[in-house]
């Protein structure tokens, strides 16, 4: 592969990602609206991009890593976007965390002007993508997966291809969902098991083993029980995330009840003050509500 | 251990851990209102109990294992039951998963006349009453754990004291609520996956082995895929399981919005005939709900 | 009607009621475990009762007035109880509010001995029953609701046959869940225009002249603008009644998820002491949660 | 007020509110995309409006009736827009249902230019635009207000002045959420009343009177009862409506658990193609998920 590779995006994720991509031997045309973070990727051997036109003019495959659908709107459709400035059959690599409908939207729109997209969203948070072992969840056509593959080899440890375009974004909103919701299980039993006099700290080593035990589990039942919420993945992004699969889920015809509760929980929590709190700190609303802290004895 | 254990209740759990203990060599009484399970445990080994009250004049030691608190509440205070024939020093070790005011309660009466309680409910279903591997979660003082720990042994793979009276049936309600809602957390994610045209299947690949992950999603994601809810663990359970652990919540000032929920859930499912399926038939309440299967394709 | 009429129990809401009675000219039996509120309707004219059986071999119209089913279930199933003590024909009034279940289990126990029964829970509180102007909500056969007509034109301002036996307390429940739901609908809505800005008092009262319009509005949004929470109808008690509602939705498999909901509500507010609270206290709860009191400037 | 009053969305509220200022005397200037509503109002006395531009440029007041926060932002702060084009001075009543937050944005940009708005949304649909009877809401200034008030006395049976710019807004989703919730609650009861053997029809008379009437019950339970869903209001907007206010309490602090809830609900409808049902439909949830009709016997 000696094509340009364009990357749009270089934020927390976005930089390292596009920094793993120099490093493997790419060349690279990148540009953020941080003139340091575009430098920083300069230094690391990268070409600077004056415009998202210009790396659009440039290069046959952009990656974007943006905050969410409207950016990653701007930039493929928007005035001097990547719709206006690409070449026919220019592939867009949209690894942003978005709205699948919106990728939809995208795909549609750059299928008109026989430009192609995949939507390729990751989880992991930064340290992953530092260290290049993201998972990376994919929906687009195989052809174009393929291609982008050797890019995903490079900036994760995981990518399949999960359905149509949109389909990378829908998994990751399953993703979230399940999430948010086993940390709202964790911590509604947790509580139960406090206010009725168990030792907490045992009750969770009793059943880690069990069917009860998960992931989120055994990532934040310590920090809940040392009321340590430092993130990891932060209440604001939750929300976003969230957010994005109730109105998904609205226009899909899937009902989502528990997530909608839990959404009104992590509104608190961002009322409260806790936006940049780890995703844990649901606890806390159930800490709020009972009066009662969850910690171990 | 040389003393004569007592095993009142003799279902679909009681008979194979019974069966267990006399295997192991120690000499029990039994006894149950089915005579024919009875008569299967003297073909065993054990010696056959005429009533509760014969069985607790005469060991020592009495295991419990019954559908629910109204159950182990008659045997324990009723008419011609522990508390009533019972020498000092007795520990009665209930086994039936119950709600962890009714332990509390009992063991207040029994205490009294200088009897002593133990609550130690299992997980693990009847495969592993039969193979002695259950997981058992045990409330009450240290002593009283410590002696009864051989038996554990021998019943289950792990006996873990969690606190005081009651302790127990708080732990497997913590569990059973982690349980009920992170199958509901997996089908709700899942009804999102396929409304919004993702390759359901892919997806739980996807998303498995991150954050999402759990036994839940492991055991469960394939049943709801193939859409087979052969118990396992059957809804009517479930039901009785955060029936108590809305009681006790309710006691103990613990707010439990989500299962609260999720019990709405279990209940529909009952009254539609689901109430011998297993709990992973949660997803079938999203597929009537949504009016869509959530199958792989 | 000159047969002597008999009343167990003697609260808040059966002495008074009891009191019209007697002042209407019936003959009163009158019994309560409580024996100064006896004293009290003997000096009214009415004849004590020394035990509910003395009432019931004495009466053949006996009315019932107590907190909740298992009081009722002792009254009338128990030793030395209605079912054991009255004459066949007897007509048992029970305007308990109660479940419905339990209506129905003992009208069936009753008329396997050719005793009668009838559930006609009410609804209005102390202050009409004092005045005779209560809402009297009747399940049972036609014939058995005329013969105690006269009684409820006393003691109420209406009185409805709403449905076979049980069929009064299920309507009672009806109208307990269609209170505490709008009660929480209210306070829901003026947190929003709390906390968005606006004039609480001003929008209460653009708005209840419409669709939004209710009873409760009218009761109880005044009261929640001052943060008065005197009683009127006690949290403990709405809690009773949702509870003896979830338990019969469960058994009839009607799934009331809002309710089930604002339970979970109800329950907070107990434990943080509010439960002899008027239940327009559910605004504390949306208060607590959010920080913020719903007080008119 | 001899002053030229501009008019933008000449839709099914808007076109009868125009035409009764007209009535009334008013000299109006309107604007609408579809040509036939402006032809219409031509017809009834009223100028023709080439453009958004031409209405602002010769009108002091201006009142908008458009569909939702973004058609009222393209026509106020879009390129040839109010913003764009009004002179010094303007009052804008924005008589639309939009979310409160926009109503402030729009203001804000408005007063950085000397312009000035009120926000004003009513309620009453169709029938109550047609003979002038609305009830609106009025957030803003006290003098805008007054200046205001004439033309809401012609549109209008009452104009409320419940807050600063932004609150009429708030105020119709507070209305909303209640109205909302409020059928919920009648629904919810109702079906318990069936499930469990009463006479839903003889129910909703017994409680009528009491604490749990309301308006909403009076207006909605016949058609529950009937099984008739004409609108009325429709799903659509009630959807609407309720994400406006989701949005609204997310920003401002306020959880709305019911509210979200509910809107779940109600977007199950949407998908079983119910959108342009009455909202009283929300009856037909409940019925779908319990299996059972609510109809009176």
């Amino acid at each position: 592969m000696d094509k340009k590779i364009g990357f749009i995006g270089l934020g927390i994720m976005g930089r390292p990602m596009a920094k793993n991509l120099v490093k493997a031997g790419y060349s690279l045309k990148v540009y953020d609206l941080n003139k340091s973070a575009v430098a920083d990727l300069a230094e690391a051997g990268a070409e600077e991009g004056a415009s998202v036109s210009e790396v659009a003019k440039d290069c046959s495959l952009i990656i974007t890593m943006l905050p969410n659908s409207p950016h990653v709107k701007a930039v493929v459709l928007g005035e001097g976007g990547i719709l206006e400035s690409a070449s026919e059959g220019t592939l867009v690599v949209d690894m942003s965390s978005i709205a699948p409908d919106a990728s939809k939207e995208m795909e549609k729109a750059l299928s008109n002007k026989k430009l192609r997209m995949i939507d390729a969203p990751v989880s992991g948070g930064e340290p992953k993508a530092i260290d290049g072992s993201l998972a990376i969840m994919v929906g687009g056509n195989e052809e174009d997966f393929n291609e982008a593959k050797p890019l995903f080899d490079i900036m994760g440890a995981s990518a399949l291809l999960v359905g149509p375009i949109g389909s990378g974004n829908t998994c990751k909103l399953t993703n979230q969902i399940i999430v948010a919701l086993n940390i709202a299980a964790l911590s509604e039993g947790l509580l139960l098991a406090k206010k009725a006099g168990a030792d907490v700290e045992k009750v969770f080593n009793a059943i880690k083993g069990g069917l009860a035990g998960s992931t989120v589990m055994n990532a934040k039942a310590p920090m809940i029980l040392e009321g340590n919420f430092k993130p990891g993945f932060k209440i604001d992004l939750h929300i976003k995330d969230l957010a994005n699969a109730l109105d998904t889920g609205a226009a899909a015809g899937a009902p989502l009840p528990l997530t909608a509760g839990v959404q009104q929980m992590l509104q608190v929590l961002k009322a409260d003050g806790e936006g940049q709190s780890d995703h844990s700190a649901i606890a806390k609303y159930y800490e709020k509500v009972s009066g009662t802290a969850i910690r171990k004895d």
